[in-house]
C-alpha cells in the first residue's frame, strides 16, 4: 500500500485524489491546501491540512499547484523524508532541490473541473533520479493509466509546448469555428463528426499526410472568399497566417 | 431503386462510389472522368465514360469534381433530364442554372484515398427547389449517412469555412505538435490520447469552456519561455498570434 499526501485543491489535485480514491493499494493520507474553503471537497473524504500545519508522514508528496507555486510548497516540504513530486508539463524536476528523493508525475491531459476523466487512457510522464523512486512512480503510474512513459525534463518540457499546439491550440480552432456557426445561425453540432473524425485519422496516418483544404491544394480563389466571408479581423488574420504557413509546408510539391 | 451517374474519379467520387455500391437499393449507371486513367479503377465495377461521350439517363447525376469545374460540367449535362447535384462545400447551388432539377449533396467530411471512411458517421447537407428533388435526396442521403441537414447554399458557405477550421487548422496544430516533438526526439504518439480527449471534450461541454492552457489563464512567463523554445520563425508567429486571440477572448474575466 502506497500512502501519498496530496499538496493542492485545483484540477489536477483533484481529479487525481478522486482516481486515487478507486484503489485498494493506494491509501491518501491528507490533502493540504491554501484556505480551509479550498479543502473544504476533500474534508469529509481524508483529513486535510494548511500548508503552514502539520504533514502526515508518507510514501510520497505530490506537489499539485500551479507553476510559480511549486518552488515555495517544495521548500516548505523539506523536513518530509518521503518521495517529493511535482505534476507540472513545463517545470523541471531541479525545482525540488531541497529534496534527496525527488520525481516528476505528470498527467499529459487537459482538466476541465466540471469533465470527468478516465485515467486508464491518460499518458503519465514520470521521471526520477533514483532507481527507487522510478519504481514507486511506475507503480503508482501503472495502477491508475495504461500509458506510462518515462520522459526527461528536457523531452517534457517539448512535449508540453506540444500539446498546447495539439490541445489548447485546436479547441481554440473549434471555438472560432463555433463561433462562425453562431453568427450565421448554423447549428455547430454539425461539426462534430468532422472534429472526431479529424482527431482519429492521425493514429492511422501523420497529421502531415492528413492535411486537406484550400490552403493544402493552393486554392487562392476560396481562401480569398473566405477571408472576405470572415467578419473579425482577428479571424481573417488567424485565417491567413496558417494557411499562409500551410501553403509553405506543402508549396514544394505544388 | 434510385439509378445513379457520377461525375468526376477523385476522392469524393471514389468515396461516394464505394459506399453506394454496398446499398441494393442504389445502382451507379456509370462514371464520368476526364480520361481513360482516371476511369482504370472504376472500369471493371461499372461503366465508365469521358464527358464528352454518351452519358446514360439517370435519376441523379452527381457531379464531385473541383469548384473550378462544376460550372463547366454542369453546362456539359444540360440536355439530361434528371436531378444534378454537386458535392462542393463553398460553391452556390446557383452554378447549375442550366438545370431545372438541381441540388446538393454536400458530405461534411475530410477525404483522404488511403483511408477508409463510415459514411454512416458522416453528415450529409442537402438542399434543392424541388420538393421531389429534396425527397430524392433525403432518400439517397438516409441511405448511406445517419446524419442529414438540410442547409441553404448560404449557410452551407459559412459550415464550409467553419469546416477548415476545425479540421483542416486543427490538423495543422497537430502538424506543428509533431514537428515539436521530432526535432526534440520525443515520440508523438504519447499525445495522441490527448488528441482525442480534446475532440471528444466538446460533446460535453463547449469549446469555450473547454479551453486551458497558458493563453487561457495569462500565464505570461509560461508563454515567454514557449516562444524562446520554438525553433522556427512561422512556429512563433502562430504561437504568438493565437495565444493573443485567446487573451483577448477571456481578457474580459481575467
Amino acid at each position: 500500500m502506497l500512502s501519498i499526501v496530496i499538496i493542492g485543491t485545483g484540477n489536477v489535485a483533484t481529479h487525481l485524489f478522486n482516481t486515487f480514491l478507486s484503489y485498494d493499494t493506494l491509501n491518501v493520507l491528507q490533502v493540504v491546501g491554501r484556505s480551509e474553503d479550498s479543502l473544504a471537497y476533500f474534508a469529509n473524504k481524508t483529513k486535510t491540512s494548511l500548508i503552514s500545519n502539520t504533514i502526515e508522514i508518507a510514501d510520497i508528496y505530490i506537489i499539485a499547484v500551479s507553476d510559480d507555486a511549486i518552488a515555495e510548497v517544495s521548500e516548505k516540504l523539506k523536513n518530509q523524508k518521503g518521495l517529493v513530486v511535482h505534476t507540472s508539463g513545463s517545470v523541471a524536476m531541479s525545482i525540488l532541490k531541497p529534496h534527496q528523493n525527488k520525481g516528476i508525475f505528470y498527467p499529459l491531459q487537459t482538466f476541465t473541473k466540471s469533465k470527468l476523466v478516465n485515467f486508464r487512457a491518460i499518458p503519465i510522464c514520470i521521471e526520477a533520479t533514483q532507481k527507487k523512486d522510478l519504481k514507486t512512480l511506475y507503480f503508482l503510474a501503472e495502477t491508475i493509466s495504461n500509458h506510462v512513459h518515462e520522459v526527461s525534463s528536457e523531452q517534457r518540457k517539448h512535449l508540453h509546448l506540444a500539446a498546447v499546439f495539439v490541445n489548447n491550440f485546436s479547441n481554440y480552432m473549434y471555438t472560432l469555428g463555433n463561433e462562425i456557426c453562431e453568427e450565421h445561425k448554423v447549428p455547430f453540432h454539425i461539426l462534430k463528426p468532422l472534429i472526431t473524425e479529424t482527431a482519429e485519422k492521425i493514429n492511422d496516418i501523420t497529421p502531415l499526410q492528413a492535411q486537406t483544404g484550400p490552403a493544402r491544394r493552393n486554392d487562392v480563389e476560396t481562401m480569398q472568399r473566405h477571408l472576405d466571408q470572415l467578419t473579425t479581423k482577428e479571424q481573417k488574420n488567424i485565417y491567413k497566417l496558417i494557411s499562409e504557413s500551410i501553403q509553405k509546408k506543402y508549396g514544394k510539391e505544388l
